[in-house]
């Protein structure tokens, strides 16, 4: 379709990630842009020059005692046994200036006043209790030299001195969003409209840092008018970005519009996501056209913007990096440096890394992840269980408090999280299913498995545990007793299902075991049921395919289908369990995880949520 | 004379910091209170409630590709060999939502057009490249806790599900000035004022961790409108700082007042800097007096007042540690925990801490520190050589690149650590003078020292090096010859000394040395000299006390006379040369020290200064 685009035969051939930086690192050689910012506002910026005192501090010599400012010669020869008598002296006061004539302090304490005479007993040495003129800094002195990253402590001694602006350095960044689908943020999306979002990310990240973005209006998919947008930001910034719209297909006309006005340097670089990425000069200025899935963006943001900007002196602060075992196998493309958002944990003295949902549409795993994986281009990918190094996106402390979870999806979840983060504790939740929590359990991969496994017999969990993890000691705290039931617009039971579109759970969740054990009892086969083979993963997502009108019914707990306002016909209780390890019931985490369980706060929320049987709520089984 | 005054009695029985803490502990029990603000400004601030998403993302299903949304069903069977054309379909690119009915993508690549048919030969399986409604997020869905400090990455997913506005901690610090001897930032002060900077700082370090402060205007020493101020800012904030002004003496109202309004808690810690700080509680919230000395207040802030926030649910970062060499001996009294301000370097392989000047007037101890050290107030203090523990006060990588100078002062050095400072190079400077730079040098405890001593044989710095370092291979890199001579403010020379009131430098002092060397040659003795004893450590401070009266006449480089307009009348060149040892002329940080010095950059601002030789800028000697 646009084979004989010469810009689209630059996006076929990726440009690596190590080759997008150095081209830049040419294209646009180190400049330095600065602003003048008020001292109240000037903390985190860096200088952009040398900052140099104005007066010196203190200007004339102060009383660094309360006491009397004397001459030191008249006290010459005091001493315990030979009172001197002074008759000419100045009270003074901490801070005071010391009267002319006068270089030295004798402290109040050491004097004994006999009507106007001072009577002192020991001599005073010259200078003895003086702040000398300059002492702090002298005049022309230089405070900061430039580079410098204005921390609190400092605007007070800045202030002191004189300084009530400060130059720090700068980039003026102009942000265009482009895309006839884009709504204003804080306006409700209509279905196949986007939020305008990803600017309000750059602008915050690249402010962040010291840029000083200006966010432009969004562009509709029209060329001239786009072309106006760019021509004008150029002008006015000394960097711009081109935010597309999420669709890109037949209207994306960014790089062809920097091809008219300049140079396209990369249209498709081989990073993921961002691969759809422009780079672009005009007028010796960097252009930058972002993509526009949320996560290529954010890559983009991370890979590419934060570098470019620490080329204009507005340097990012070192991210650390730690080794932790991969939960999960990835697999990456040759040629493309691949980059895996990761919940990452400290299981006993072992970091593991959860690689999370790599979609780039999830914007959620950007507000999961505490770490993310690079995967270079030379690899094909990482095995589970290999070690891969995690750059942190929170500061480690805050990485050490993290406590994994993984297994059954269940709103109360999210308020388990709530809770415990009083305790300082961050809980990552990845929803793997029963089955998948159990099997990450066993490879010692989470901390926790919140599952709802019915076994044959009709108990839950217990039988599950003996066999996956036979003859390990395993504790299980019941969250609660829950209803699971039919979701769906016009109040369907389980026997109503045939001949209505469903959607279902993944295979292994409890969920789906519990249906299909409910459906054998009545006899209904799988067959009967269209949808049946449809798989979502969380309940949430089942109640809104039912809202939606994609599907007629599907299975879920009951706070889900009140949570969007559906009917809900119950077809059993289950026992939600959380597993953990019998000997990690110390670890710091997982007790402030138990003792959320047991809270009367946690039964009140379950009670508001709905659904739930708080009977059993903070109950422990063991094995073996 | 203050005896009887009870308040008076709590301040000589001072708390000590751990008790300080406990005891703000349980009289201010965990509050939380905040604050809405707009997402765009929300980067760094700490989520006060969950946040939930206002609807899902996506609401509808939507193409992952450009292509045709089918039914799935309608493909079934298509094949290489056996082509299906469908005529039921919708032309959609990426992002559209696929029109109802439809269950199923196919990329456009996968397609051939004839006329209107789309004519495929491969199967589409049901919901294929389908994004499916609420694979992001689902309505009622909770995005972040409570707790959270939001990131810039979180601000685009927060916009994307509907967040404009978040509720953030916060608490509102109101800080009031008082004193009469001060005068607002940006008033160059007379003698005796001080320029109100300590409110601008703790406004600026309680605001970077989320605190809301608003400064008041300076209330003078007058109890009836100290009184009234605080009346209004406690009605008015849930927190109150009173900053006393630097001259305390009979003046200190703040704890009388504190007494009166509520309760006085604690007046007098043993926190040093910092031990007249006053905490009190007036209506269940905490006031707090800050001492006047800038020092003080930086620790009262650091050591108190961020903690109390803490209680609040606003943390500070934490805080990197890491074990060191002290490079002088401290002593400290036992009973107060005390904190010294530090310049830590890595020499080799090993940290050293060098201690920075004490005086709790001397700010610029707090913008040079780049640590600290706490010595507990069980301890006697350290001794030189021994492990310490300093805490950074910038990031390890800063730390890392900190390049320790110990030696004889010269504003030149200023101008060094600017050039340097571009290849990321943080020069920190000790003003030891020529012996202690050359003793720290042996001692490794810098990296660098400058240093112009003149031997009786007439040559600098060489004989020196072999005497205190003998058989140890350092090299000397000339940063230029330069003028010693007399400043003074009638155009004094050498021989018209005597008689005149004099300021001199430090003994070990290359300037010293110089000076008496000359005074020998013209057969002057130091007691002819009046204020010969009078000590000072750095040029410009003896330049100073020159212009302000204090003394007729100094020693001191060209450069300080002209920064201050005072006369010079030249006493001799000598030979100010870095000294370094010749195996760590490989160390990228002394690599860049000794390119600056022999960069044209370098000898234009020594030319601009005035006063330096610059024909041996750049010149090496070695030894042995």
């Amino acid at each position: 379709m646009r084979g004989g685009d010469p810009l689209v035969t630059r996006y076929l051939s990726l440009v690596s990630l190590d080759k997008v930086l150095e081209l830049m690192r040419q294209e646009f050689p180190p400049a330095r842009f600065s602003t003048e910012v008020p001292l109240e506002e000037s903390v985190g910026r860096i200088t952009a020059s040398p900052v140099f005192a104005g007066y010196s501090v203190p200007e004339a010599h102060l009383a660094a005692m309360d006491g009397i400012a004397v001459r030191s010669e008249d006290s010459f020869g005091a001493g315990e046994q030979n009172p001197v008598v002074l008759h000419d002296y100045a009270r003074v006061n901490t801070g005071n200036v010391i009267p002319e004539g006068y270089d030295a302090v004798i402290m109040i304490e050491d004097i004994r006043f006999d009507g106007d005479a001072a009577v002192i007993r020991k001599a005073a040495s010259a200078w003895q209790h003086v702040r000398p003129a300059g002492e702090d800094i002298a005049e022309s002195e230089m405070i900061l030299p430039s580079g410098h990253r204005i921390r609190p402590s400092d605007t007070g001694a800045l202030s002191a001195y004189g300084i009530i602006e400060v130059a720090v350095r700068t980039v003026t960044v102009g942000i265009i969003p482009t895309g006839s689908e884009l709504v204003p943020s804080g306006t409700r999306p209509l279905p196949g409209q986007v939020v305008e979002s990803n600017t309000i990310m750059a602008a915050a990240w690249l402010g962040a840092l010291g840029a000083s973005c200006h966010r432009y209006p969004v562009t509709p998919d029209v060329p001239g008018e786009i072309r106006a947008a760019v021509e004008r930001a150029v002008r006015e910034n000394d960097m711009v970005i081109v935010s597309a719209g999420s669709s890109a297909g037949t209207r994306d006309y960014t790089a062809r519009i920097i091809a008219d006005l300049g140079e396209v340097l990369v249209h498709g670089a081989g990073i993921k996501p961002g691969k759809p990425v422009i780079i672009g000069k005009i007028s010796g200025k960097p252009i930058i056209g972002m993509p526009g899935y949320p996560l290529s963006a954010l890559t983009v943001i991370r890979e590419i913007m934060v570098p470019l900007l620490g080329q204009y002196g507005l340097e990012a602060p070192e991210r650390q990096v730690l080794p932790a075992a991969l939960t999960a196998t990835l697999s990456s493309e040759v040629g493309t440096c691949e980059f895996v958002l990761l919940s990452v944990g400290k299981i006993r003295d072992r970091w593991v890394a959860v690689p999370l949902s790599r979609g780039s549409g999830v914007q959620m795993s950007g507000v999961r992840a505490n770490a993310f994986l690079r995967i270079p281009d030379n690899l094909e990918g990482y095995e589970a269980g290999e070690n891969i190094l995690a750059e942190l996106l929170v500061p480690q402390s805050l990485a050490e408090s993290a406590l994994l979870v993984s297994g059954s999806h269940d709103p109360s979840l999210d308020y388990l999280a709530e809770l415990v983060r009083k305790d300082g504790i961050a809980l990552h939740s990845s929803h793997t299913g029963s089955m998948g929590g159990l099997l990450a359990l066993r490879r010692m991969s989470c901390h926790a498995a919140p599952l709802h496994l019915l076994d044959e017999g009709g108990d839950y969990n217990l039988p599950f545990l003996e066999k996956y993890l036979p003859g390990q000691k395993v504790t299980l705290v019941c969250i609660a007793e829950r209803e699971q039931g039919i979701v769906s617009r016009d109040g369907l039971s389980l026997a109503e299902l045939p001949g209505h579109r469903f959607v279902n759970r993944q295979k292994g969740s409890g969920t789906r075991i519990l249906l299909d054990h409910e459906l054998r009892k009545l006899g209904i086969g799988p067959s009967l049921i269209p949808g049946y083979e449809r798989e979502l993963t969380t309940h949430i997502s089942v109640a809104l395919a039912v809202k939606t009108g994609d599907a007629d019914a599907g299975m879920c707990v009951y706070s889900a289908a009140k949570a969007l306002g559906l009917p809900f016909v119950p077809v059993g209780k289950e026992r939600y369990e959380l597993a953990i390890r019998t000997e990690d019931r110390e670890d710091t985490r997982i007790q402030g995880l138990v003792s959320a369980i047991s809270s009367p706060l946690f039964r009140d929320i379950l009670s508001g949520l709905g659904g739930y049987d708080t009977r059993e709520t903070g109950v422990f089984r063991t094995v073996p």
